[in-house]
C-alpha cells in the first residue's frame, strides 16, 4: 500500500477537488424524514428519546450522505464527538460508515482531536489508524491535539508510519478563543508557529512521491494571512483546513493554503453541505429532496474552489 | 443532587483517601487467566484475535478490578483509549463498567481528554457527561484538553453545571516531552501558567461548599515545586494528579498538591495498582490472585498518603 498522502493526493486528482466533506450529524438539525421532531416537542436526547432510535437516524442520514458525495470527493471526514454523544449505538453506526466510505473508495478522516501519554497515545493510534489494517476503526488519518508535546506525538507518528496512514496536528484552530494560548508569543513567536515547526519537522522525516509528508496540520480558514504564513512556514505539511461555508471562509480565504500547483491541503465543509437543505440557496430543494441538496453544495464548493484557488489545476498538469 | 466537587469531597471523607484507581486496561497486561497468549505467540490486536473475545477479557478484568476497590476508594478513573481501541465491542464494555462503578457508590471520571469547538464540544460534553441524566455515557466528570481555547471550554463548563457534573482541565502533564510546549515563556510565565489563570478563574465562578468549584484541573505528579506553585495559584482548583506509582512519584511528591485540611486534589493510580500483580512487592500472588494484588496496592498507596501527606487528616476533624 501507498503512503498516506499519496493516496490522498492521487484521489485528489482523480476526483479533481481537495473538498472534503465534513460528516458531522447533529441530532437537531437532521432532516423531518430521518428524525421526527416528537409530537411532544422534546429534543433529540432529552427523555423519550432512546439512543437505538437515534443511531438509526444517523445512520440513515449519514448513508445517504455518503451515497451522494461517494465519486465526487477524495474524502469524508467523521466528527467522532457526534457519534459518541449517543453512546455504544453510535459506535457501531461509525464502525459501518467508514466501511461503506471505503467501499466507495473515499479516504476515511476520523477528527478525533486525541491526544495524550506513552502508552495510552499508542492505544487512541492503534485503535483509529490503519485502513484495511487489523486496527478496529480502519481510519485512513486521525486528528490529534499537541498540547501534551512531542513524546505524546510519536506514537501517532510511528503508528501511521507502519500503517500507512496519516495524522493531522491541531496548528492554528478556527475559533475565536484559539488565539487565547495559540496566539501568545515565546520566545519571538507565538505558539501555534512552535507547533508548526514541529509538525514541519514531523511531516519532513517521510516524505511521500507528492512530496509532503504523512503528518499534516489543522489550519483554520479564518485567517488568511496566517494560512500564506504557515504555508511558507511548513513546506511539506499537507493541511486540513476547517472553516469553509458556516464558520464564513470562502474560496479566495483558503487559497494561500495551496502550493503553486494545486497541492498541500483539503478544505473540508460540514455542515454547509450535508446541511445545505437548511441554507436559502438550497431551500427549493426543501428537507424531502436533502440529498439533492447535499449534491448541488459539494458541486458548488467544487466549482468556487476551482474557479478562484491554484486547486483550479488540479488534474490540468 | 449536589454539586460534582461536593459528592466527590464527601465520597473521599467517607472512604477516608484521595486515592482514585485508574482502570487502563492495556491489552498486553491482563493476566494469563484472563487472556491467555496465543498458542501461535500473537499479541492481541494481531489477526486471529476478534474484538468480540478481547471486550469479553477486558470487561472480565475491568469488573474484577471494580470489585476490588468498590468500598476502598471515591472515585475510578476509565482511560478512554483502552476501550476505543477495540472498537465498538469496547464501548458496550465501558458503559456496563460505569453503571457497575456507580452501583458500588463510585464516582467516574472519563478520561479522554477531549476538546474541540462550539457544537463539537457541546455533543462531547452532553454524550459524557452527567451521571443519571440522559448522557449516554453518564460520567461524573471528564478530562478535556486546552488548547483549543476558552471558548472551546465553554460548553463542557455549562454542561458540567447544568449535569452537577465536573471537569479537569489538562494543566501541567506528567510525560517529559509535556515541557516543550507548557512550559514556553510568554508574557512572563509558562504557557501552563496561563492555562492555569483560565482553569482557576473557571472553577471560582461556580464554587460548591467544599470551597472549590467543579471545575478542576490536571496537574502530573512528577514536578514536586509545580505542584506547590500551582496549589497556591489556585486556591479554587481541585486537582486530579496522574504519574503517582508507575511513572515514578510518591507520597511525598504528590503532597504539595493538598491544602492543609487535606483537600483539593485525587491522586490517581493506574497501573502499579490494576497491574500490581507484576510488580516484584506483590509477586507473591502470582497472576492467579491478580484481584488480591490489587487490593493489597490499593490499601498500600492508602496509607502511604495518610503517613506522607495532609490527605492523613482526612476524617479526623
Amino acid at each position: 500500500m501507498d503512503q498516506f498522502i499519496d493516496r490522498l493526493e492521487r484521489s485528489i486528482v482523480r476526483r479533481g477537488t481537495p473538498v472534503v466533506v465534513g460528516i458531522d450529524p447533529h441530532l437537531s438539525m437532521l432532516p423531518e424524514n430521518i428524525l421526527p421532531a416528537s409530537s411532544a416537542g422534546t429534543a433529540p436526547c432529552s427523555e423519550g428519546w432512546d439512543d437505538r432510535r437515534l443511531a438509526l437516524a444517523m445512520q440513515s442520514f449519514c448513508r445517504g450522505v455518503l451515497d451522494v458525495v461517494t465519486g465526487l470527493v477524495p474524502a469524508v471526514k467523521f466528527q467522532l464527538a457526534f457519534f459518541e454523544q449517543i453512546g455504544p449505538a453510535g459506535a457501531s453506526v461509525l464502525a459501518d460508515l467508514v466501511q461503506q466510505a471505503h467501499r466507495g473508495g473515499l479516504l476515511v478522516i476520523l477528527d478525533g482531536k486525541r491526544g495524550d501519554i506513552g502508552s495510552t497515545a499508542l492505544a487512541y493510534a492503534q485503535g483509529m489508524l490503519g485502513a484495511g489494517s487489523s486496527s478496529a476503526w480502519g481510519g485512513d488519518a486521525l486528528t490529534v491535539n499537541p498540547y501534551l508535546g512531542d513524546d505524546a506525538l510519536e506514537p501517532f507518528v510511528q503508528t501511521a508510519q507502519e500503517r500507512h496512514a496519516g495524522v493531522f496536528v491541531l496548528v492554528k484552530t478556527s475559533n475565536p478563543g484559539g488565539r487565547v494560548f495559540q496566539d501568545l508569543i515565546a520566545e519571538g513567536k507565538p505558539i501555534y508557529r512552535h507547533v508548526a515547526a514541529l509538525v514541519e519537522q514531523l511531516a519532513s522525516k517521510h516524505l511521500g512521491k507528492c512530496g509532503y509528508g504523512d503528518i499534516g496540520g489543522v489550519v483554520g480558514a479564518v485567517y488568511r494571512e496566517q494560512l500564506a504564513e504557515l504555508r511558507e512556514a511548513m513546506p511539506h505539511t499537507w493541511f486540513l483546513v476547517p472553516g469553509y461555508g458556516s464558520q464564513g471562509a470562502r474560496a479566495a480565504d483558503v487559497a494561500p493554503a495551496f502550493d503553486p500547483r494545486g497541492r498541500g491541503a483539503v478544505i473540508n465543509n460540514s455542515r454547509a453541505i450535508i446541511f445545505a437543505y437548511r441554507r436559502r440557496e438550497y431551500e427549493r430543494f426543501g428537507p424531502g429532496r436533502w440529498q439533492e441538496a447535499v449534491e448541488a453544495a459539494t458541486r458548488d464548493m467544487i466549482a468556487e474552489l476551482r474557479a478562484e484557488t491554484p486547486a483550479g489545476r488540479i488534474g490540468l498538469e
